[in-house]
């Protein structure tokens, strides 16, 4: 069981990590995430990957937290506050009442997460600069049961405040790795004996005919952009058929379309 | 051609519909809508439906936006503002610099969405509340050539700025209605021949094996509370297998894996 620390005054240094939230969305890639919610925190509480630094929670929440604060580490402070004060620290009305500024384990390299043998769908992520679109996707990969998510070096950080909130939490959970700039995602995926997808509107293959794909990467690049020429002239090419005048879904969107197809056709 | 008439004053009361629209956001409900950048402004311009009512660019755009513009009806003025007074009026940095009210044209009735005859797809939405997954479900009933959607009473309107936004301006081309508080959408749809599915976590049939719909209404209920139980109880209900621990999917995305799965199976 954790101790319970009062604060009363919102530039207390000890909750510096959760002052003005909104404004310092970079803090991740200082090692530091923040995670909000109850869901969240339980995910972040569980991880064998991550752990907890610190935890900021509405006063009132205390009785119904104490169940899942339970197995704390008790070097792991908990910070209690009035909803006031918790609005003032976090720079808006903090409706969930739960903060918690978790620590990123050691990263995963791409090898890693690429090696292990056997059916698995893997999703390789290009330039997605969107944290909506990241969180969506994490989500996606997470319901659908990928294996692990290859971003290249263009990719925003999935453990940006906002991606970690729209994945409800599946950024923690999701195996991932970032390639360094200029690396040969096609090369490398193939090497590790991937068949390796490519989604674009102007795809030679309907998604729906794809079948017999146990050991697969499907390839996402950003809306507008999509992935480079490079890449599309030395893989295969996916299209989900699409009404007149309509371009191109919501590459989020587009990811659970896919891993439903793909989960479908690999049974 | 239009007449230009430049803005030097962001108190004018000629742009006052486009004053703070952040703030204002239920003007749809005065049937005025916000359209923004040059995509969604065209949709309007070539809407059978809906008309615009005035529009706000940037001065330094003009020249680019004469083309869209050279058709306008010119009773429509068109407000040309430098981009410090542009940012003024709107509240907030107006990077895409093009704004335009629409007048929403007469609403479509449940009845005159449902009764085309023939082969066709349908989403129906209860209690879909946020305008995100509204623009998000709007964008892929279009890329999925559905044929309309019927909101209950406690969806969001799909005219709000942000919902049209997301949607890529397929709120204004995607025929829907309405219905009021208490109708029964099962019995209305069973009486115009859909064959009803209702997607829930709980679904008795996998979506992947749903065959021969030619005519069918998928049903969409919010995230969390899902669809009721009186709906559960009178149709066929419909999952998308998910990992362990995964108990539910964004709903616009949701939207796009049934569309997609609905239009493979209807070929």
């Amino acid at each position: 069981m954790p101790d319970f620390i009062d604060i009363d005054d919102p530039a207390d240094p000890r909750i510096a990590v959760f002052r003005d939230i909104r404004e310092r969305d970079l803090i991740g890639r200082e090692g530091i995430f923040i995670a909000e919610g109850e869901v969240v925190l339980g995910t972040l509480l569980r991880s064998a990957r991550h752990r907890p630094r610190s935890i900021l929670i509405d006063a009132r929440r205390r009785a119904s937290l104490a169940p899942l604060l339970e197995t704390l580490d008790e070097t792991v402070p908990v910070y209690l506050a009035h909803r006031a004060v918790l609005d003032a620290i976090a720079g808006f009305p903090l409706h969930r009442g739960i903060l918690a500024a978790g620590e990123c384990g050691p990263s995963i390299t791409p090898e890693e997460l690429l090696a292990p043998e056997g059916p698995r769908i893997i999703l390789a992520l290009s330039a997605i600069a969107n944290h909506d679109n990241m969180g969506g996707i994490f989500r996606n990969a997470a319901a659908f049961g990928a294996a692990g998510i290859l971003l290249d070096s263009d990719c925003c950080d999935p453990f940006y405040r906002k991606a970690i909130r729209v994945s409800v939490g599946t950024t923690i959970t999701m195996p991932f790795a970032r390639l360094p700039a200029g690396a040969d995602a096609v090369a490398l995926l193939a090497r590790h004996g991937y068949e390796v997808l490519s989604l674009s509107p102007a795809g030679a293959e309907p998604l729906a005919g794809i079948r017999n794909v146990p050991r697969v990467a499907a390839l996402l690049g950003a809306e507008g952009a999509g992935l480079p020429a490079s890449v599309l002239e030395r893989t295969r090419t996916v299209t989900i058929p699409m009404a007149a005048g309509i371009d191109s879904l919501n590459v989020a969107t587009t990811s659970g379309i896919v891993l439903f197809a793909l989960s479908t056709a690999n049974g």
